[in-house]
């Protein structure tokens, strides 16, 4: 890969844990020479015009210049009508498409060895629109909205992948046997769009029928397109297993490039500041936003010495099964980022 | 138990290999003296008054006279239109809670042990309300329904479930994150239950947490309670853990006694007629139903049959790994009941 010069990302290092792992981060990137250069911003929401809850001008202001983020994680909000920040963000940005891979870890033993797949959830709409209300006393309804415009756009995103990633097949996940006409829009869209794409096989299946035959058999599947909801379910169940999301990047993806990547796991505040955090699934996250933005060969360098690092099983974090720090941890990394030179 | 005479249970064979499953399961119930006689009846769906899709009188009045029904498989609807008869059951007799125990089978190997959890979903609400609207061209939204009552109800089961089974704990499953006011109403009502319940345990999850957890570690579950999806796609997901739809039983329990047994597989027309077929679920869903009816003795006698036929591994069905017909199957476990006398 050729240099495109030094290029600015916005950082949220996030909460509890987030400010350690986002450490180890910048130095295994320092390690590997990776003309990135970071712009940290925190992201605890506030109160704009209208009491309408927003993310920060300075944080906003740096994603707008930047386009691409990398976050660690963030409290879960306690106060009642408080927003999930990573909700806020999502929208905020437009970004549609959260991406998961989902990828056996070589000497990471799980009760699951093949998995390769990659999961491509809605992000912006369906189960996730907040429209409720209340209809009579103790009747409750929530509107789930699905729009042809947000179902092209993440089936024509999920093939896109497909093809650029060398995947053979999309399957689209869904409930169209009970949701007629909203999975069935969406469905109908997944269709359409496949049309387009002859050289990426096409299959539709219930998620019902996804979730048995995953822990069944995880190696049949590829990459999956889902509804909102139903990605935020398959997600975490293809987290599970391969290890969980300690070591599961995600990427959630806008158009024009605009791009916000992050460890899914939580804060941990019972090991913050203990140089005891597993910086895995914050590092992976930045790999794929290395390879989104082109740089092919530093997130090669730097997957291969985490791999490498895990394999080899001496320098590992207690929820990998070691008994490192952090610091070690990374420092292994780096010093194997470095042997590459 | 002491007898209370012969019963009659209405017995819907259902299509593809429905029929020989269920002469499998009606010739061990005679080899095991269970006093049950059966009341077969057909269930295609019929147009009645108003062009509303109904289950033919003929099953209606059986059901409504005997209350209990065992149920084979059912074709899924191919015309436009046409109900899943699955849900048109549920729905006509109020079978508003969805019990499904997984137990691991000794001698069936799959990744995990020491399964043994029962997930007990809202059958009759929730996503599955079948209202959806066309708001302008290209948006469409469905309603997730949440009643007060129906919250109530299934609660009230799952903890008179885990009380009446020696269960030690109910986890209720949700997404009161996200959607705060359905799943939250959905949420409360568990909560009040379980202050009612002092001797159970009472946790909530995430839905996309149990998920994670589940493929992790599925021994930390015990009751699962849930709205109407989310139990679609956990009890689908669990079956999976222990082997699939082939050795998972299934209840739909109503009010006042009324309740119908399913095995939840297809039809597998492939094989239908050919002497094939696997008939555990439905017998498993048949020893559910005798427990029911308070038949425990009756109920223990050929469940034990089946897990030795399943252990010893000699006379197995193709899905199960061996190459007997249904019929050999069957006999195996008639012998073992009858040797138990
Ligand atoms: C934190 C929460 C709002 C979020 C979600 O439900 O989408 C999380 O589970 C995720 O998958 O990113
Ligand atoms: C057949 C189908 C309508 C049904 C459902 O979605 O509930 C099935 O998946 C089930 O779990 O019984």
């Amino acid at each position: 890969t050729f240099s495109r010069g030094i290029q600015t990302v916005t950082l949220i290092p996030g909460d509890g844990i987030g400010p350690e792992i986002s450490t180890a981060v910048m130095k295994i990137f320092e390690a590997a020479k990776a003309p990135i250069q970071w712009e940290e911003r925190n992201v605890t929401a506030i109160k704009g015009p209208g009491g309408r809850w927003m993310i920060p001008p300075e944080a906003k202001e740096s994603m707008d210049k930047n386009k691409i983020g990398l976050k660690g994680p963030l409290k879960t909000p306690i106060a009642a009508g408080h927003p999930s920040m990573n909700l806020l963000l999502r929208k905020t940005f437009d970004l549609y498409a959260n991406v998961r891979p989902c990828v056996s870890i070589e000497g990471y033993k799980t009760p699951y060895t093949d998995v390769d797949l990659v999961t491509i959830r809605e992000n912006t709409e369906g189960e996730y629109s907040g429209i409720e209300h209340l209809i009579v006393d103790g009747v409750v309804q929530s509107i789930k909205l699905i729009t042809e415009d947000a179902s092209r756009r993440i089936a024509e995103y999920a093939f896109e992948y497909a093809r650029n990633n060398q995947r053979a097949s999309v399957t689209a996940v869904h409930k169209a046997n009970i949701m007629r006409m909203s999975d069935g829009l969406f469905l109908r869209k997944c269709r359409e769009v496949a049309e387009n794409f002859k050289d990426v096989k096409f299959t539709e299946m219930y998620l019902d029928t996804v979730c048995l035959n995953m822990v069944q058999d995880p190696s049949q599947f590829d990459v999956l397109v889902m509804p909102n909801l139903y990605g935020d379910i398959l997600s975490d169940l293809c987290a599970g297993l391969i290890g969980g999301l300690g070591v599961t990047p995600s990427g959630n993806i806008g158009a024009n490039g605009v791009a916000i990547f992050e460890s899914v796991h939580g804060t941990a505040p019972d090991i913050a500041g203990k140089d005891l955090a597993n910086p895995t699934a914050l590092l992976l996250s930045a790999v794929m936003m290395l390879r989104h933005m082109g740089l092919h060969g530093h997130a090669k360098k730097i997957e291969t010495a985490c791999f490498d690092t895990i394999r080899e099983k001496k320098v590992l974090t207690k929820d990998l099964g070691g008994n490192s720090k952090c610091s070690e941890f990374t420092g292994d990394i780096c010093r194997r980022v470095q042997d590459m030179e």
